[in-house]
């Protein structure tokens, strides 16, 4: 999926972001096909979150996704994404480091092949109806059921089953702040005030998904048939691993920030970076997903940025073409793969960070735009409902 | 307090609602001194949930100050009235019944006396920083802090040491809603977006306004000095008692609706009230709050309507005249106080509820931008602190 952008990129990335150049991807109008007139449009819809520049974890994970599913969207999809800034306020955030860090995702979107025309692009605090949304859905929100989710108590290391005021109430609820007990609700609003009919999620999402489709359910029982839930739009599963400790997620909030290679490293950082991957005490290339976390790592990593990759098949039989490699040798090819990949996006990642009030500042707005016509249409019929 | 107002109303209405005849408050200037420069001016924030027309209960023990304030602020002071309907979805609501009651409770603000030239009076719904800064206070608003207030399980007749998820997690979570659990916290956006400094209340809100300071100062002392914590601004007690049932407060929730006495209520109506209004066994008219509170409620009543009031001293000074009159003879005086009292107020209050869309709408405009200026103003500030 590398975008074909090399030369000449300054004037390249202006004509690829104006539409009447055809917009960054040229197999849009080849693969867009009519929808029967009786189906409605499809509204796809994702967020995330400004943490800095994303790593392989979140661009294997989900936002190489987000291009494809542009790519090959039909002509009358409309495709949504969102950069949540206000969920990141629960995290305890440094306000220059947000500010940053919100270019900067904005950035790594656009130079990963997401088109601010095609798509909306948006910083979620654009757009207030998010959170008058999600004020109109908490007067209906059980504490019950939040009490019963799971993130805010994985957030904040306690068990499952553990209820935010339970045996200690003072310690624990002075620790939990209501920002991250509530986030599910907001997070149903992004969903629901843009009519999302399709939202790719990963596992550990599900349940937020669930929750926001009780939420349009739970309206639409009250209001009449006003919001949309959502359905789940499954990826297959790629979940990449830290690469100092594999039994983990790649993570931004792994300390050893080796752990994971960053969209903008350069060839010499992720040669570093491979370099001290931790695998096991066999130094040959072998597939065994139950015993070589560490290698099989690796080989996921290599399998998802490899354009050889879809004509080798399954990820076991790509591994095959490694087997008894030197680790060593191994790392070195993987880590020309990452950087061809990357290479190009990195270019275009550089030139539009340091155009902040450029181009980014063009697709910010043109986002914000787009996505507050957006809202403002569910809002105009959710307060008619509920008589505001 | 009653307006002067009762002659070839309505175009009178268009005058005292147009600033370049003086306003409606013609006491204004001749009571506005300068503050000295040094001082910074004073911001007055108050709110009122669209239930309906309101009774006397709210406009003794809180509308009439609204308007006493206005009256007899200084110049530079801001006053800020908002009619919460917000808040009102925390309760269940038929959509064309808040509707309904949104527009009456403004026709009833203007009535009394309140100028939306001079005030800044507007729909809380219209200024949608206020659900974005109550998602910014709620990533630090302690769930252990909020779960002590005990406004929500006052609401839910629970106990005042009740957890939300405590004994039986399932069923009082599921009845219990996070907008009625989290509305401090709009409550606190809702004052601290307008840099509120004085904030009129009673007894029963000073722990929320207690929570809105907390909020500021955490929000300042992590952020810099943004929010301005407001004081308490302490007003005669006038707890208007129920004519029903003198134990309790005059509601709009109480099934008898003889138990209240509403602005737009007709002299016939009053009459009928009165005469059904709960007393003892005792016939005659005595002073004795502790034995006799529906009688003491009805004094009360008198006390606080008739223009003659202020030159009799105390409420018990007051009461004297009418020792061992017969409680019918009292009754009846009181109805003509009442009457002569809302007369004025109810004319205007009618011109105006039939006006919805002219003066009204007018009106409602005129608030939502001030309001929007004085919201945007504070959330700029907010936005940068934080690093939106």
């Amino acid at each position: 999926m590398p975008v074909k952008l090399r030369t000449s990129l300054a004037q390249s990335l202006r004509q690829s972001l104006n539409p009447k150049y055809g917009g960054i991807t040229p197999h849009r109008l080849a693969s867009s096909k009519a929808t029967p007139a009786s189906k409605p449009a499809k509204v796809i819809f994702s967020g995330i979150q400004p943490t800095g520049v994303p790593h392989l974890g979140n661009y294997l994970g989900a936002l190489q996704q987000w291009v494809k599913l542009q790519n090959e969207a039909d002509e009358d999809t409309k495709l949504i994404y969102s950069i949540v800034d206000l969920h990141a306020l629960t995290g305890s955030q440094d306000a220059a480091e947000l500010r940053k860090h919100k270019w900067n995702t904005l950035a790594t979107l656009m130079a990963i092949g997401l088109n601010p025309w095609r798509s909306t692009i948006f910083f979620q605090s654009d757009v207030l109806a998010h959170s008058e949304l999600m004020w109109i859905l908490s007067c209906e929100a059980s504490m019950g059921y939040l009490s019963r989710m799971t993130q805010w108590k994985s957030k904040l290391d306690l068990e499952e089953n553990h209820n935010p005021f339970e045996a200690s109430p003072g310690k624990e609820g002075n620790k939990l702040k209501l920002g991250l007990f509530s986030y599910p609700v907001l997070q149903a609003a992004d969903i629901l005030i843009h009519r999302a009919t399709h939202v790719p999620v990963g596992h550990d999402q599900s349940q937020h998904l669930e929750f926001a489709r009780v939420c349009a359910n739970g309206f639409n029982h009250r209001h009449g048939q006003v919001l949309v839930p959502p359905s789940t739009l499954l990826s297959p599963a790629k979940r990449i691993q830290s690469l100092a400790e594999p039994s983990l997620k790649m993570s931004k909030s792994h300390l050893n920030n080796k752990s994971r290679i960053l969209l903008s490293d350069t060839k010499n950082t992720i040669e570093k970076k491979m370099k001290v991957a931790v695998t096991d005490t066999n130094g040959y290339v072998s597939y065994d997903p139950e015993k070589r976390p560490g290698v099989t790592n690796l080989l996921q990593i290599a399998y998802h940025m490899d354009p050889e990759a879809a004509s080798a098949g399954s990820l076991e039989e790509y591994a095959r073409q490694f087997e008894g490699t030197h680790l060593k040798t191994f790392k070195s090819k993987l880590t020309d793969v990452i950087d061809d990949h990357l290479t190009p996006i990195r270019e275009r990642y550089f030139t539009f960070a340091a155009s902040q009030n450029g181009e980014l500042m063009e697709a910010a707005e043109l986002g914000a735009k787009k996505a507050r016509e957006s809202a403002d249409a569910t809002m105009k019929a959710v307060r008619d409902a509920i008589g505001l």
